[in-house]
């Protein structure tokens, strides 16, 4: 096979900066030192070699009203190639009462044109006998850790405390690790009534139903039963200063709980829903919804001080005709915007070039941290000899205007159009595969393949150890009752 | 009619301490000045005179498997006017789907041998049209604006997310004021039943089931609730700083929230539930649980900054008999401890004579701040003219040891058996009959009457108009949707 | 003498709101109730009745490069009545090496004009024998028990930690309280001169001198030095989170601090310097400088929860001529802005109107909290029979915008100006005398007396008492060394 | 050269845990990976192969009033490797006056008998243009970047805020860190001279006199200094809450402030002051001094969350007859603790075996975190080709009783004397050299060689760039003054 070879270029990873050659074989990194030959060269010179970036968090061709969001396997990881990420984490979704096995059967099917690796989270949707089974067959024989669990969208895929308990407990005996998708959905759909019942339809009423509080409180409701439960916990899309307090309260105890910021919460403000284009607003809509600049501040603060661990984008891209579903009615307008293609750029803009982080902090949250959550590193997340060889060939000084008119995803607009970025991918590399050759995108459909994940992390265990050893223990009584008796 | 004095005493209240005798006629405070002169004399020398306490936590005669807790209003109130409190609020109880009228009527029933005067608090323990309705009454025609929602007690009292919400947002509606008891039932009962099935069935069982971060979580969720509603919050028994750290939270934010320690929790910690004896660790079982040192010193502090307001008791009296019903199932022990007769005198010892508390936070904590929460000031409360002769003749330097043997209330047993307190009341007045006279009881059965209590609170004004000033408004748009259209 | 009657308005007081007319006889309060006569009536109607307001932090006439800032005891007292203000507390500072009794000369001088009552912090500008003794006169003769310290103004006014500790240790001997202007002297001296340095010389960057860190960090620093000394804090100025935050975790650890917005902040941003008007800047220019609306927003909620205390002025007039001392070198603009004459009106108009503050907390953060504090109530503070007849007929339909040419204050300018208030004085009276009269002014130029205030308040008193419990122990040796001795 | 290869182990790094063989040549990493061949091999079955420990805080043969603390760099360095540590970082000590440069040649001198590697922390003691230029030379011709400042030792080694500023905005420049030991010597003398004249003289009152309170209010300044100047801060022995409470504020706040635990605070607390026996604890008297369970609990937290870096030791080992200097007077016990044999046993029992720290964060707060902070990773701190061979070769099964008796350390006693651990080297090496062998000590005297480490980290070229972007800028103005001219 030809070999590849990236020449004169810097390496970053999430420890280290120095100037080494890579060589690749067979979609895997072989060598990296000085002077490497291969049959193909790469020059790096004067740009950065980064694991590709992970984004463990899509809905491609996620189902909507008989339809699906615009972005399939095939255009979202073409989007993300685009832009630097080289894996997609999505979530297969269970209808009520449908079993895991099945729902993810589906989800296997929609994968096979991915350009890039991918893998899934299975969402708990529902409770019962047939869930608390498929945990054990998903942990264990389809090579998925990670269980999403909606606290919102009350009557769809919402599951209350008890359920979330049972799950999180079913978890922590099999050494999966938790997610949940952090609103009251109890009082979001009470916020949304009212709204709709004082007239209040327009897209901006979708910011004001979900209220930082909601998800704050949700967020703190999650931490507790987690730790009830024993099992570590990823909360998806923290959004605000609320939820990241919550975060920052349980990790100062001890608790292992993980927070995820979107790029477009680090960059955009609630302002978006107060344009007075409908469009505008509506394509914006997203749950959470965009918060404003001291929420922003306080999730930079949190990548940098490591409270929050990762940077996604939740894409699940709805086109202008979907949006207006919601003409005259909020509720109905679909949830969802992109970034796949614009997460690494945008976050090299906003946090390297401004000095809020280092460049090798960038690489931990774009790829490195997640990979060792989700355990999938080092075959994912890193440079090292015998990781795959999904590398990035970041050029710091390459800019653009993002436009959607020039994008890959196949959505009709961008919530980032008409920002500058600077800093680029001159190459990306998916196992191996150039898939972005200096501005040219020479994908290869189906050339993605599912990552498997197995259970028990150190992380699991650790916490594991420590519940046995703090558990509660019966007092010692000699008669019962002793009194007088 | 006779008129008392009270002589050569000290006035303490919230505010002021200062020498002067008080007046008292037809049971109410006529005159407060030097050199007063009445039919009977009252010797303060030595004594400070205040505002007697109020009790706003009581269970009395309340309802347990077809029999009662034992202190019902007449030897309730007596314990209490022996400990000095001059005033107790307990929760009429609706049963399922129970009109609230006809609960309260129930207790209307009880409350006839009162020998202090009273109040009730309305619980919402089910939600539904009628439960609408009947709040409306309950505020507007029986004097009552406090309602309590249990977050605990799955199966029984407890009402979930969407009920709070429509509860808080009609009691925001008409003026009243929302309560808590916060504990997350679905946990609580998860948790419970995990720890039977592992043979954990002693009474410390129980405080493994209720940790404090079951509170918190409930605490933390009630406030977000109350503020997405609009209504003023009162958390009944926060027992530990997980849920004092969400009120002080929501306190920093300006959020109209209080909080009310227990006397047992200020005092008491959960080594009593370890103890060999099975009866000693029973008849202290509550919800919550007494919980560790630093969760006491939390307390303390709270009541000392001001982010806690209130202490309570929570009495609700079950004799050994009752509790032996959880021999060998912890969840069936009846939960609840006596207190009344003892909170100020264990208060002034533990918070008073150490320097934790002046004498005027003392009688604010006891008495005063409630009284304005509740909206019974200065007819409660007080020391001033007009005000109801509800006093108590403080003696700083009476001691006695608390032994259930000579106490008024009629449990066989007290958890703060063997304590030594010093001070103590030398009389106690209720309505200007002297029910306490220097160690002798002399209690009037009846003579307690019910204090009605107006809604709209200058507090609830507050809030109300700043939630108008800051609603969600409507975008104005030109079209919809308008882009490209 | 002439009896005055305030007839058919609504009492406010820090607790209560009822209907009542007010007898003020010989300058003090010798009636509450309805239907009273007197020789001349002020009608109430429509109007609040209620504590006079206390400004708690002024420097009139004080001493700037051998001229005063321009009002004086006679204007600023007539401005403090035309707003609603009764009496003021100002600063007696001591030159260094001065003795502390010829300093307070100086300042019983210049109060003599005083059109109502006033009273004088002492402040402790250096450490020695003299003023350990002077400590002790000043308290036990001269009727003052609050001590100021600057840890600002390096080279002038500044105390160090050593200083701090021992002036500390010996208030909480006498039982006084401690005060201190909280930003760090030696950083702000630092960033001076390096802002000038770089040509930063505008009023700007008086403010980029001194942000919320080094304000923060002095309030944390003093609040530990008075916890180790055993005695309570008053921190004068808490202009941002920083500091309200050290307040606020102190408090929560049961400590005795005090925090004290100024309207100032609470009503006026930092974009205040940013305006191209130099002189529009340099009239702003005060220690601490104006902020940003989060720390606005940290302010009001500090009212709102009781971790602030008391909102004031710290009224310091420097004429435009005065400021342009400073001009190209912000170091030498005079610190100090107005807001006697403005404080209850903004504070009414942003606090009460919008649902902030209820008129009870309004009174209380005006008045009566720090009549408290100061150990003057109810003397000042209250409505009560026998306090002095201070008080303010609040008219809260009465509006206007405020402007330089119509006050009372003799400075030039304004830094409200334009603002519209809703809510002003209909009668203001000091000490029975009608100052303000709907509208006129009615001053009486030496009116004022001075207010003496007694040391060992009850909370000095709890607090000893708790430090004297918990203080260090030796340990019990039987022999030392001990080991194989 | 003879190769070493160390076979049929588990490599635990931060990051990863794998089974390789790791072949050593020239005291580097030449190969890692399966069935590696070597001149001698190394037996790891049942290991875990770390990188050897990092000891970034000791004190060997620390100058005493003519004498020296009894641990040199020959033994401390044995001690260190006994216990798998490969390397310590010394502090050079100028005294008052002293050229940094000449300060550091004597440290040079002592250290020619190191058994493993080394590197140095320069102290700034005082400050001049001397040291000003002195720390350009430091940085950048003698590989030194971390400088120390110590807060307390009044009279001695202490600082004050304007000369932290200065040598922090110095250090900013040249792209140095900034270290703190934060205690405020201020009150710490004040504390100590009022305790000794209450008779309060055994080691108890060194405990006393330097309360959390005084700790966390120094490590609160530094970071605001630090924050002002723009540098990053490492504070040193974080040994309470206090401080780390101010650490993690500053940390949520995206500040670049790290926090280094002892392993004495981590394991041990205050009760051993109590101890009846004086020599017991004098031994046990170092700054901080231990704290209670809360505090403890607080710092485990940290090294979980992240808001706490490195474990450190703080070694600097006075025997009993100096310790007795201080008979009498506590301000005379000489501050120092053992620690560097015992640190990583202690730490894998307390923290590995119990499930608070996985054996990734036991190797990343051991080693890795600080080699990166240090900016001497991978060369230290790293199992990676090219690596030095600085290596531990772990059994987590091997156990013992700490002894006195038969420690390498050379003082006369153990602060964790009779403490039980399980988890002990079979084999240390330091670059390549087995100076641990199961069991056996093979130490080489003089073998150990200063680690160079240069300045401007990644860390602090970020926060350069932030504080540039964001520095103050003056505002513009068309004319001064504007108004009315
Ligand atoms: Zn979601
Ligand atoms: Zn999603
Ligand atoms: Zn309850
Ligand atoms: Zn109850
Ligand atoms: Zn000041
Ligand atoms: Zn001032
Ligand atoms: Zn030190
Ligand atoms: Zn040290």
């Amino acid at each position: 096979m030809v070999t590849k070879v990236i020449k004169n270029g810097t390496i970053v990873t999430a420890d280290l900066t120095y100037k080494a050659d890579v060589l690749v074989e067979n979609g895997v990194i072989t060598q990296i030192g000085p002077n490497l030959k291969g049959d193909e060269e790469l020059d790096a010179t004067g740009c950065y070699v980064m694991p590709g970036g992970i984004d463990p968090h899509t809905h491609l061709e996620m189902p909507f009203m008989g339809t699906y969001s615009s972005d399939d396997f095939e255009s979202g990881t073409r989007a993300g190639l685009a832009g630097g990420t080289t894996m997609v984490v999505d979530f297969a979704l269970p209808s009520p009462g449908e079993s895991l096995l099945d729902a993810l059967k589906r989800w296997d099917n929609k994968s096979t044109r991915a350009n890039c690796d991918y893998s899934f989270h299975m969402a708990v949707t529902w409770w019962g006998e047939q869930v608390f089974d498929d945990i054990k067959t998903v942990i264990q024989e389809r090579g998925i850790n990670t269980f999403k669990h909606f606290m919102a969208y009350k009557g769809a895929l919402m599951v209350n405390d008890d359920e979330l308990y049972s799950s999180f407990q079913r978890l922590a005996e099999l050494g999966g690790i938790a997610m949940v998708h952090a609103e009251n959905g109890d009082v979001v759909a009470e916020l949304s009534a009212k709204l709709l019942a004082a007239g209040n339809n327009g897209p901006e009423a979708h910011a004001y139903s979900r209220p930082p509080q909601v998800e704050g409180e949700a967020t703190n409701r999650a931490i507790m039963i987690a730790d009830m439960a024993g099992v570590p916990l990823y909360v998806v899309h923290t959004s605000c200063e609320d939820s990241h307090e919550a975060i920052r309260r349980a990790r100062m105890q001890g608790k292992r709980v993980w927070g995820e910021p979107l790029i477009q919460h680090l960059t955009l403000d609630e302002s978006e829903y107060f344009n007075p284009d409908w469009d505008h607003a509506a394509r914006r809509v997203m749950s959470p919804p965009f918060r404003n600049k001291q929420h922003q501040d306080s999730l930079w603060a949190g990548l940098q001080s490591g409270s929050l661990s990762v940077v996604a984008t939740d894409h699940c891209a709805f086109t202008t005709e979907q949006k207006r579903n919601g003409i005259g009615d909020f509720t109905q307008i679909p949830n969802g915007t992109g970034g796949l293609e614009d997460r690494m750029p945008m976050l090299w803009t906003h946090g390297v070039a401004t000095g809020r982080l280092t460049p090798n902090e960038f690489v931990a949250v774009t790829s490195t941290n997640i990979a060792k959550i989700l355990n999938c590193y080092p075959k994912k997340g890193a440079v090292l000899v015998g990781a795959d060889a999904d590398l990035v060939v970041w050029d710091p000084e390459k800019s653009k205007t993002i436009q959607a008119s020039t994008q890959q995803s196949s959505i009709d607009y961008n919530v980032f159009e008409g920002h500058e970025v600077k800093g680029l991918p001159r190459f990306t590399l998916t196992r191996g595969h150039v898939a972005v050759h200096d501005g040219e995108i020479r994908c290869q459909e189906g050339h993605g393949k599912f990552v498997s994940r197995e259970a028990n992390t150190t992380v699991n265990k650790a916490l594991s150890s420590w519940k046995e050893l703090t558990a509660p223990r019966p007092v010692e009584r000699s008669g019962i009752p002793a009194t007088g008796v």
